[in-house]
């Protein structure tokens, strides 16, 4: 479904801003609280603690979704994102305002479909959404989301340490092919993890394993990974038949996995922490390596064999 | 000063996220604190409550900035349209998160100065940058900036009541000439009137007393409005000489203003409510006009020989 109307008036400046925001307030319905906590005045007022976490994350059409893409899809990805990054931290989402940019081309029924995802996705996560604005723009439609949650013991990437048991769970690869827009984020693993003193360190994969892993290393630290059981999606798979590349590659590099990378004490028992994931979650988990300490300069990922690990970049934003 | 760059070397292409990132934090400087609370983690780990007020605003490229801007007035009109809307519910403000659209051929030197107009003002305003995202796009530079702030009482616009007083701060109209990038955000008197329990009802003005006025009108409140007391700044008088169009128009319909209109107690003594102010702030005051009750379908807003106010539309965003 496009997200531009071939009508005037089908689209977005046939209401004016005022109009426009009473409709987006009907379609958002009981995922926007009433005035002052939602939408209605300057700031929302909101009714509890919004909670020790911020984080912000965007959508821009044909970046993040295209014609193709279903736009509640699209409406309910714009959280789930955000979703992800509350997962990571060990938290519980709590409220969230959304800036739009819109051409004023933009369709009115695929802005209700989109926001009919998008409030469908926060009633399903309990996050409320209190606010936000629109902006007249030539490109987009594009959004972006703020988000605030509570973590107790927030599960942090700087606090992964030597020995550290390496985990991810899911699979990895081809999101693409549409895991990308159906992702479950891991929000009850990462309460569940935040509150394991054996945790240590937690990151959600968003511009791959390949890249994403170096964020958990900081200097003085490395991994060894076992190539071998890095989880690979069917999706990977199928796009590395397509492609042409290893399939390891596509898991690596691909991006928008959306699970998550942690971290487990090297001095517990692996096989104790697995029973006890498998006792509480259905959902997939692979001991895919271990952190070591690392010499300056020294290569960051080795395989078991001591070899570097070659290719490991991740999706790469901005290049030209 | 073109937010982008003649050759490749000057753009944020050539940089790529990961470095890009590692510079816009040494530009933020101590306006972003250190990791987790700051950028380098998931979420930013809040370490004081992040407040009861929640509010977002955007700034886009040629829509509120263009070449002629200083990118440091830019960065900081971000923050400061945000601040307004704190300042508009008596509140202080505490944490910031931004989201930036960035084309490939971004200028690093532009966008270099526009985070340090950032900074600056974040650093004035005691508001903690912690956090955000970045994403390529083709049209922008754009920004979005969520804020948090605390409110003891909010000021909200739905408590107005027919017979209360009404007054504006500064003076209205023109603001394109200057002003929109220069404003001081009414923080200390919006704190100042939600301290006081006289005080009803605020807004700040962001698209015209004309349309913003509105706001505080729910069904059955309707306004006086003394057109002669409307505070008109010097240049909406220079916009009038050039538009043609009486300058009491510009006042009401130019929008960016960014002062407040905020309604007292009508059966307040007026005089000592105004002495109180002056020995606060000064900053001008006008008392332009009261409340009323109205009938169904009645014009909202009169003049004091009871005439409707005409032209009162304020900046009508995405109209066709």
């Amino acid at each position: 479904m496009s997200p531009f109307a071939d009508s005037k008036d089908a689209c977005v400046a046939a209401l004016g801003e005022v109009a426009l925001l009473e409709e987006i307030r009907s379609w958002l319905g009981d995922a926007m609280p009433p005035a002052p906590e939602g939408m209605g005045d300057d700031c929302a007022v909101l009714s509890r603690p919004a909670g020790n976490l911020f984080a912000a994350d965007s959508l821009l059409y044909t970046r993040h979704f295209d014609d193709t893409t279903d736009p509640a899809r699209a409406g309910a990805k714009l959280l789930l994102r955000n979703l992800s990054d509350i997962a990571a931290m060990g938290g519980e989402p709590r409220y969230a305002v959304m800036s739009a940019f819109l051409p004023p081309a933009t369709s009115l029924a695929w802005l209700e479909r989109f926001c009919r995802g998008l409030a469908g996705c926060a009633r399903q996560y309990a996050t409320a959404l209190v606010g936000g604005d629109i902006t007249e723009s030539a490109e987009g439609p594009g959004f972006s989301l703020a988000i605030t949650g509570q973590a107790e013991r927030p599960l942090l990437r700087s606090t992964a340490q030597p020995g550290d048991y390496l985990y991810v769970t899911g699979s990895l690869g081809g999101s693409l092919r549409g895991h990308h827009l159906t992702f479950v984020p891991r929000l009850a693993e990462g309460r569940w993890l935040a509150d394991r003193p054996d945790t240590r360190a937690c990151i959600d994969l968003t511009d791959g394993l390949g890249k994403d892993l170096n964020a958990l290393l900081r200097e003085g630290l490395g991994a060894v990974l076992d190539t071998a059981a890095v989880p690979l999606s069917d999706a990977a798979r199928e796009a590395a038949t397509e492609s042409g590349k290893p399939s390891f590659w596509h898991g690596c590099n691909d991006g928008e996995d959306y699970e998550l990378l942690f971290t487990v004490d090297g001095t517990a028992d692996p096989a104790a922490f697995e029973r006890a994931w498998r006792g509480a979650f259905a959902t997939p988990l692979m001991r895919i390596g271990k952190l070591r300490a690392r010499g300056k300069g020294g290569p960051p990922v080795l395989d078991t064999a001591g070899r570097p690990v070659e290719n490991l970049t991740g999706y790469t934003h901005l290049r030209a």
